[in-house]
C-alpha cells in the first residue's frame, strides 16, 4: 500500500452573460465563469489534484480547451472521467480538501449540495469531500470580482503497491 | 488508521494603525493586518487546513466575522478551539507545513517563536510545525505591500478508523 | 514509519534579457525569469515543499539570495543539495505533484524532460514526479505575462520513526 498526494489550482474570469457553476451546482449571480467548458473552477481544481496525485498529466492534457468535444461541457462529466482514470490506475481516494476563493456570491449555503454532487461522482462518503470558502479581502482580481480561484488537495491510496 | 490531508489559504490587507500579528507573534512594522479578529494570516491558514482535513467546515463557519464574540479576538484562541474540534473528531496531527508570503517585514527571525507558540497550542513537537517565508517578487498585492498571504498544509491521522 | 507533507510556492518576474529555466529545462521564449539564481520557479517550489515537509526551514534559509555562492546558480544544484538534506534527516520521497502557472510559453511538450531531470536528481521513478500546467486566465501578474508562479506538494516517509 502506498500513498500519493496531489494539489490542483484553477482560475476563471467572471463575466456577464455566463452561468456560474461551482462544485457542480449552478449559483444565482449577475456574472458567470468564462471558459471553454462550463468553467466550474472547483471541479477543475479537484480534477487536477486527482490527476496530479496519480501522475496522469493535467486537465488540459485530458480535456483540451481546443477540442469541440469539451465545448460547454458539464464539468461533472470531466470529474467522472477523471475518477475512471485514477481508478483504472489503481488508486482509491482517501479525502479531498478544497477552497473556493471568491468575493461574491457567498457559497456557504450551497456547500452541502456541492459535497453531495462530488462525493456521489467519486463514490466517497460526503465527509471525505471538504469544501471551504474564503475571499481575498478585496485584493487582486478575485477581490475586484473579476475572477474566481479554487484550490484542491487530495490523498490517494494505491491498491496495487 | 486512516490519513486526511488539508490545505488552507488566507489573505489580509496591510494598513496603517493596526498591529501585525503573524503566527501568534506581534511583529514590529509600520502597517498591520486588517480584519475582524487580530487578522493573524498564518494562524487562520493553519485553522483552515486543520478544519478542512477533518471535513469540519471552514474558519468562517466556526468563527464568523459577523459575530461580536470574535471581534479583535486573539487568533491563538481560534487555533485552540480548532484543535479541540479536530481532537474531538478523533484526529491527531502528523505535521503542518506553512508559508507566509509577505514583502516586508522579514519574518525569518521570528519563526522559532511562532513555531513554539503554535506547537504548544497543538500539543506538537516543534519540528512538526514548519513555517517558511517567501515574497511574491514585488508582483501583485503582496508585492505592492498592500497585503499578506499565507498557505498551510497538514496531514492528520484518524485514531478511530 | 511516519509521513510528512509539504507545500511550496514560488514566483519570479518575467523580463527581457534573461533565460527561462523551468523544471531544470531551458525554454525558448522572449522573456526569462528574474532572480539571484537561474530563477527556476518550479525547482524552487519543489525545494521548498521538500524542506517544509522535513521541517528544515526554507530555500531562503539554505540558499540566501544575498550570498555570492548562489549568484546565477543552476537550481538543479539547489535541488540536489535539498535532496541530501532531507535524506540525511531520514526522509524518503513518496511523490511530488506540482503546477506551473504561466501564460506563455506553453510548457506541455517539455514536461517529460522536466520529469526526467527532477526524478533523476531525487532518485525517484518518473511517475512519482507530476508536473501540471495552467494559466491564470489572463488575470493578475501571471495573466499579464509579468511573472510566473509554481506550486508543489510532496509526501515524505520517515525511515527512522
Ligand atoms: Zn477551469
Ligand atoms: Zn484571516
Ligand atoms: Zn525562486
Amino acid at each position: 500500500m502506498s500513498f500519493r498526494i496531489g494539489f490542483g489550482i484553477d482560475f476563471h474570469q467572471l463575466v456577464a452573460g455566463r452561468d456560474l457553476w461551482i462544485g457542480g451546482v449552478k449559483l444565482p449571480h449577475v456574472k458567470g465563469a468564462l471558459g471553454h467548458s462550463d468553467a466550474d473552477v472547483l471541479l477543475h481544481a479537484i480534477c487536477d489534484a486527482l490527476l496530479g496525485a496519480a501522475c496522469l498529466g493535467d486537465i488540459g492534457v485530458h480535456f483540451p480547451d481546443t477540442s469541440a468535444d469539451f465545448k460547454d461541457i458539464d464539468s461533472k462529466i470531466l470529474l467522472q472521467k477523471t475518477y475512471r482514470l485514477i481508478a483504472e490506475a489503481g488508486y482509491k481516494i482517501e479525502n479531498i480538501d478544497s477552497t473556493v476563493c471568491l468575493e461574491q456570491p457567498k457559497i456557504k449555503q450551497y456547500i452541502p449540495e456541492m459535497q453531495k454532487v462530488i462525493s456521489t461522482i467519486l463514490s466517497l462518503n460526503e465527509n471525505a469531500v471538504s469544501i471551504k470558502a474564503t475571499t481575498s479581502e478585496k485584493m487582486g482580481f478575485v477581490g475586484r470580482e473579476e475572477g474566481v480561484a479554487a484550490y484542491a488537495t487530495t490523498l490517494l491510496i494505491s491498491i496495487n503497491n
